[in-house]
């Protein structure tokens, strides 16, 4: 049995909320049970430095949390005057998951910037952000498509992304936070609507992991993947299949 | 005529909710119209090192906006390294407020953190911080009250703050975005429920304002901080008299 | 009876002497008794980004004391690698307040940057640098007129600054170290030569400062305004009326 | 054909030179074909806050590129004043993994600070950083022990890296740079010398891939993990079996 | 002849000013000609970190400039929060040059801290502040003597700084701004008023010096060491012989 | 006798390994006994901003250490996010000493950086890079030539260094860290090959030193300077007459 008393296989009660705030090109509140991330996605009209000149778009990313999104309040990293490690690690792994995303081609020499702001957290909040990223990137997207910046579509699939753990030697999904602290192995999932794989990050928490369980871990994901992408698509309001 | 339409001491419509989000002893969104504020409450029971020993309580504050709670996306400024003055300003400004409205002797060795953080902007972030704020540092107060950290109540009167101006030459109060832009004269009032004045901050924006513009944008604030402080007081279940 | 054996209304012996060093296009010694400030004007013949192309100008200022022009020595803030909010504040007030001074557009595509460097503390040390700072950028506006860089007079008014504030529930102009120190309240007029309000800074001290005590205080305050706006003139070799 | 010419499954040669340098506790050079990094151990007899007084120790990691080790230089990252995101992670991955080797109940409290500095650059710093740092890590223990600061062994198995990727739709091992940067995808992955996995780190660099392609990769990775194994206990006159 | 028309061998008028500003221990103006630096001592009743409880004191220093002490601007250290290599530099070399001074044993575990402000430059503004410093450290000794808290005399030797440089093809001494741009090599000597040397420091501006003038430069500045010696003592009331 | 066993003006054994790295245009491990520097010069085929549009080139150099080049671990600068003030002292000093060597107008606009990165520390690591990196240089300019960047030589002639000081009242040449810590004084000295001085910098460790003693550490420093350039042109196989 989980501390959560949820199912092996079953995540907590996830829900997309679009417009959450009103000036960004799109802006989601995305809760994954009590954890819960502000993801907006703002257009810009020019590419960074490095793109310039070559027709093709970016998609960047930054990762926050509130300094009392969690049980102890964490010292405001602009104070501080210094992102963590974690901090900029989160955000380099939201940015190359929505690039997967994205035919950048397709994007023209416009910029998507994504700020993924945690305002409550309890456990998952790299996978929440990003399952709700998705959904802001879509809205940026059609608001590219909207102000006729942008005529192709750019989106090449949806991305979503859980969390899945050893506890107790058996594979669990989406670790809530007394959860994950007590796992035996954290490993971050990120793949697509079609079922490829975007990114993969494991670490043993405690003692190494077997293959047999890695290939647990990787079977127990499947399902929310695809449940996430439904309730993206649903936010959506694009037709599910 | 104001540009929002409000009469000339009409403040927008304020929403005080408490419990906002979970982990903090004080939890608040507070809103102001459109703009929107979440103000959190950290007991810490210990003092910073200048006041060790003396028996004496703490109240500070930080400042953030998050980077696309404007129109125009800002900086993140943990990614910059560095606060801009506008936000330490604000911080400031913000506990030396609260810290007004406390009885540091009886807060005892006990420190109380705010956290104010923006995450949609429509003008009067910092009136709307600080009202909000008082109320979750009640929410704080109690939590000391209960768990027997305190037994005195230290809470001296309620703090409420508004922003006045000038406009076409009249004063005109609670200004959103585009008031404020247009304003002649920008002006933050922080008082207490019983009328005392804890904090003025005027600045004429374009042209010098007359000893008269500054009485009329003195009066024109006193009814919306004594609806502002019965908001406080009913968020709180205090009884209004 | 004040600390320092003023009368109530009487502000410290004033003394503003120009060409204090020989690099800058203006440059003050400013004295409010033990208080001292060096303000240099530095004339730049282009403006920041932000008004490139727009026929105006722009002045801009910064603060900053030196370690042991005080009581106890500071850490140097370009040791210590950032400067404090109160340094940042002051700096904007000082800039603030100086360009309401100037008609920015008769400035031309120029700009004037202030420093004020405190090299002896006794309180109102922001107070002095604004007032010393006006004439450093009138020597600056001469400069410029000299060098024809520019015809008009962009010089709207004189501003200048002092401090009030409650002591034994009298208000008193020009607080010293010591009367800071002990007063209820603080507050920051800065007003032009014409009597308008350029900036006002007010902050209850101990307790909340009642409407009377407020206008005493702004009351207060205008003859030591007139006063060294008169100095200022004396020093520039204006003719005083 | 890899560009390298070399066979699927098959690393650069690797070499693991002890006692490169004479101060530190644990001093290699590591060599994955022309990817050279220095790795030192250094000894600490105390324990970071977070951990004194509960009897167990510790074990850090840094990493860094001479700016010169790569083909372009990279601006020097203490000239700038802040580590890349890069820089940071891959400090982190290295000390997650090399925990996982340590008992740290018997490594007393004491602390491992490792140091992996790269002055040549060819593709795969990281994985060469873990593995030989690991060898670094048993000097820095052997140490101890002589020293008679520990009695127990605190290594529970030795830990190597090795990179995986898909060339053309195979999965090849130990990538160089041109290899990197023409590889669809990137995997890191890190194992014990029993099999189990520590870290396992993948990103699609431009299309998802398949869970075909994920058991490619990680089949493939285990002869050379067993290789450098080997090669490390060599290097440390361990009896091989 | 020289730029400014003095002989080969002959210094600035050099002035010193002691009780220059009235909070610090030591508080000295040293004019050399045009340059101006006002040095304050600052003392503690205790010693850096690394001296505690070795029962010896600690001299150290700092130096800045005004942002608007030179012919053009420069940017305000603070501001930019980091001190140039060059002011590093020199706040090394001061703090050294004076722990030369002092018999640190005899100064008992008080430390004394140097701080220098240039506030007009024309060239040799380390040399006026080592010279100037050492008339403030003689203050800031005396103050801990008069106040009991060392008995014996730590000052071993009065220290004093004079530049010199190749003009012409002739050893000249004291160089101004305008000499120093234009002389083929700088070089700074701090000596005892015994004539032993404690800093020497000297750089080929354009092509290398020889042998013949190292020893012309040496030679021309002792003269001034003598006379800045001199100036000190009788600054310090000191009986001179 | 020195603590080494070396005769008063015995250098250690010296050698210049060029190539060592591969991706520089000139590449040195230098070793002075057991100090260790990797000298790496990096061609830029443009300048400064300050120098543009001048037709002249610029040689500039960083130095560091590897965190555990010294006995005692020191700090990661790039993770402390500030470079020491020895730090930045030395890479000036390096690069002061090899534009000395560089005729400016020759190098065309181009610019070569040189990186000295310590990988082992026991004396005389700044003489050393000075070495070295004269060596690196060259082949730089080599790599400019061979590129038909430039067609003359910018060479004006070597440059070397070589640390000399007092220990037991006799001069000694090239001090290992032994040595170093125990000697009166510390001298720097860079010449050309034809025996001109480059920088001279001495500080006297605990008391100041003579006239007589200074020229018998000049003196002895000639030996190693002129035995030093042969190494360096014998590793750059250019006929030593």
């Amino acid at each position: 049995m989980r501390p959560s008393g949820r199912a092996l296989n079953q995540p907590r009660e996830i829900k997309i909320t679009r417009e959450f705030t009103k000036h960004a090109e799109g802006s989601v509140l995305v809760e994954f049970g009590d954890t819960k991330v502000i993801c907006t996605a703002t257009v810009e009209t020019k590419v960074p430095q490095f793109l310039k000149g070559q027709g093709k778009g970016w998609v960047s990313a930054e990762y926050g949390m509130l300094p009392r999104s969690t049980g102890k309040r964490m010292q405001r990293e602009a104070a501080k005057g210094k992102q963590s490690g974690r901090t900029v690690e989160i955000g380099r792994l939201i940015g190359r998951s929505l690039r997967a995303a994205i035919d950048l081609e397709k994007l023209g020499e416009n910029s998507i910037h994504i700020d993924c702001d945690v305002i409550q957290a309890d456990g998952g909040t790299r996978t929440a952000s990003i399952s709700g990223a998705m959904v802001a990137l879509v809205d940026a997207v059609r608001y590219l498509q909207i102000n006729k910046r942008i005529t192709d579509d750019p989106v090449l699939h949806y991305v979503a992304a859980i969390s899945v753990g050893m506890f107790n030697n058996e594979a669990i999904v989406d670790l809530d936070y007394i959860e994950d602290s007590q796992a035996q192995t954290d490993l971050n999932i990120v793949k697509t609507c079609k079922g490829g794989y975007v990114e993969i990050q494991g670490t043993a928490e405690s003692e190494p992991f077997s293959s047999d369980q890695l290939q647990d871990m990787l079977s127990v994901a499947d399902q929310s993947i695809a449940y996430i992408v439904k309730l993206q698509k649903q936010a959506l309001d694009v037709i599910v299949d």
